[in-house]
């Protein structure tokens, strides 16, 4: 298949920022999932069981907005997730999903979601521009069953103004942002500050 | 002596094997071993008090499936229990032993075993494709006599459906896979989730 | 703008230190700002919004010491508490910010100041030769109005004998030095003593 | 001056040394010494002030087994302690003083000593050879006083049988070797071992 110059762009973007969450340690194994919205609407996404610290262009696919393989490479399991934000945020245009720890851990010792609050570094959000304000992670229970996971997180963002991100308990973030470097921002932050609240709470049940 | 291509390949990847785990922190001072089974069922395995972190090919050597030096070189001490392993599991052809930090702290914790469940990245290891799954990973009470400890081991793993490692206590972790990409995969997974167990802990006894 | 020698010497000088800042993770996002005193009295500054782990000599701007843009670069929004610092310390040279997270936690945990006594690093700091002596870090509650926050800040520090940094709850550190190569050893030395005090305190509030 | 090859060998061993020990962040701001003891009895040990991660062969120099400068530089302030441990120990050739921070922990949370025993990693120690064995790292209060000091450590050494180290409370880690590979390798092991007693004690006062 010949890909698009905006295609190659964009796996590019998301072969450099599986590097660098790699090299954090945000995806062990061969865990997590990237992608980047195109320009025409298409999807350029991370395949199944590489290690994305790894990552070269023939690892990311090209998926329409249905999740539908358009070069016949087969996407990850949790593809929907992803067609599903996009659907959701028309602003948004990179979606990454890493499996760092300090998201686990929140999940496991919050309930169903993390706030943030009085921290100068949520100015590193798109759109916030003072520590006092607050932000809600959402945190959902994992499920294998993607379609069904999928409609539950809608369901729950649809009534929320702002959101940067979601966690799946025992599973990993999502977070995302106009751009690849916009979601990158994003995650750095987050995952900085959801270390921050473990932290605090010296890793004890609340 | 002229070794064949099929060592020299697992040479080096247990040499590369060796600077990851090694860049992680978990092969201190000389310690840890590793092993790769060749087609003929002989194994290269590295030799003795070499730090794992700077392997040369000349610092792997080859034995039967016996323990016998087939090249004159000293083996570690722990060849038996690469050996008793690979006659266990006929699938595996690479075993690690790094001594992992986590891998000490949950043995010095926990009692026999450590149970890992309700997470994600469970689906990393071979055969498994849901969080919703249970797997054990034992502990054993160190032993300098290895074929003493050797024969303790494997008669525990004798009757145990799903293994992918186990603790010696005070000592490390022993885990393995169908290749050595395979083990290291088993290897970051479950260092990340001996790590997610302590953290939950709050590092005290339970 | 034709920039002098002696800014693009100190423009370098604060891009290397922000490699090596951002190396210990303590500028996640675009967070932090650097700044170094000119032979001339005017400062180079990081302009606002850029990553300081991946600065070139084009994100550093030229102020003079009443924080006026001198190039029509818009400065950092925290530049008044740049330009305080150099005139309350005249010996002072540069001022570095990041947002490590050690010093975030400690104004989380300890009141108005963490007191520093009886560690053989104390040496570290300019014109101290012996463990047996305190040094005083006050902590001030975040703002977003810099010129308030700044002249809270320097009433305080008027009346302190020595100070080589101070912290801004919820937000980061701020120290200082003679030159920039001064600045960099005392945050290296304050950031480990932050972590030395909190790991004593089993990150619990005092 | 002429050194001799001996000299330069040692100095870029320990040049070597202060890379990999800094690489841990054992070394902050201008902190810690490192020596090596050469053929002729005389030794190569490091000068003041400088970043012990970024040492060139002109920062080493050379003393007498008395501590006097051979080549007109000035030696670390506590040289002695160096001079001491070469006299106390004829089959010790390097000695590596660090500022881990596991050892300052180590020494504000345990008493007069830490006692080691029961792991594998024991085996790290040159003449150890079961993980059945206990070592002792003698712990000692801190003075500006090295004469006095290297004299209280060395009353402390004398009948003791085995000793790889000793920890300056509030300072840092002493140990050694019969080469700087053998010292680095004990440095790397005691610092494991120390952060296996702090996770496991929850960095809590005994």
């Amino acid at each position: 298949m010949d890909y698009s110059a905006d295609f190659i762009k964009a796996a590019e973007a998301l072969c450099d920022a599986g590097r660098f969450i790699d090299a954090k340690g945000w995806v062990p194994a061969t865990s997590g999932n990237f992608s980047a919205r195109l320009p025409d609407g298409n999807i350029a996404i991370t395949t199944s069981g590489k290690h994305k610290g790894h990552l070269k262009v023939e690892d990311i696919m090209l998926i329409d907005a249905e999740a539908n393989s358009l070069d016949g490479k087969k996407p990850s399991a949790e593809t929907l997730l992803h067609t599903f934000l996009y659907k959701r945020y028309p602003a948004v245009n990179a979606i990454l999903h890493p499996h760092s720890m300090n998201a686990i851990i929140i999940s496991k010792l919050f309930g169903q979601k993390l706030v943030l609050e009085n921290y100068e570094l949520l100015k590193a959000f798109k759109g916030i521009n003072t520590h006092e304000v607050k932000i809600e992670i959402p945190i959902f229970a994992n499920h294998q069953d993607i379609l069904h996971l999928a409609n539950i997180i809608d369901r729950h963002l649809e009534p929320m103004k702002l959101c940067y991100g979601y966690i799946i308990a025992g599973h990993g973030l999502y977070t995302w942002g106009d751009s690849v470097p916009d979601a990158l921002r994003h995650l750095e932050a987050l995952d900085y500050l959801f270390e921050c609240e473990l932290r605090l709470h010296g890793v004890r049940k609340t």
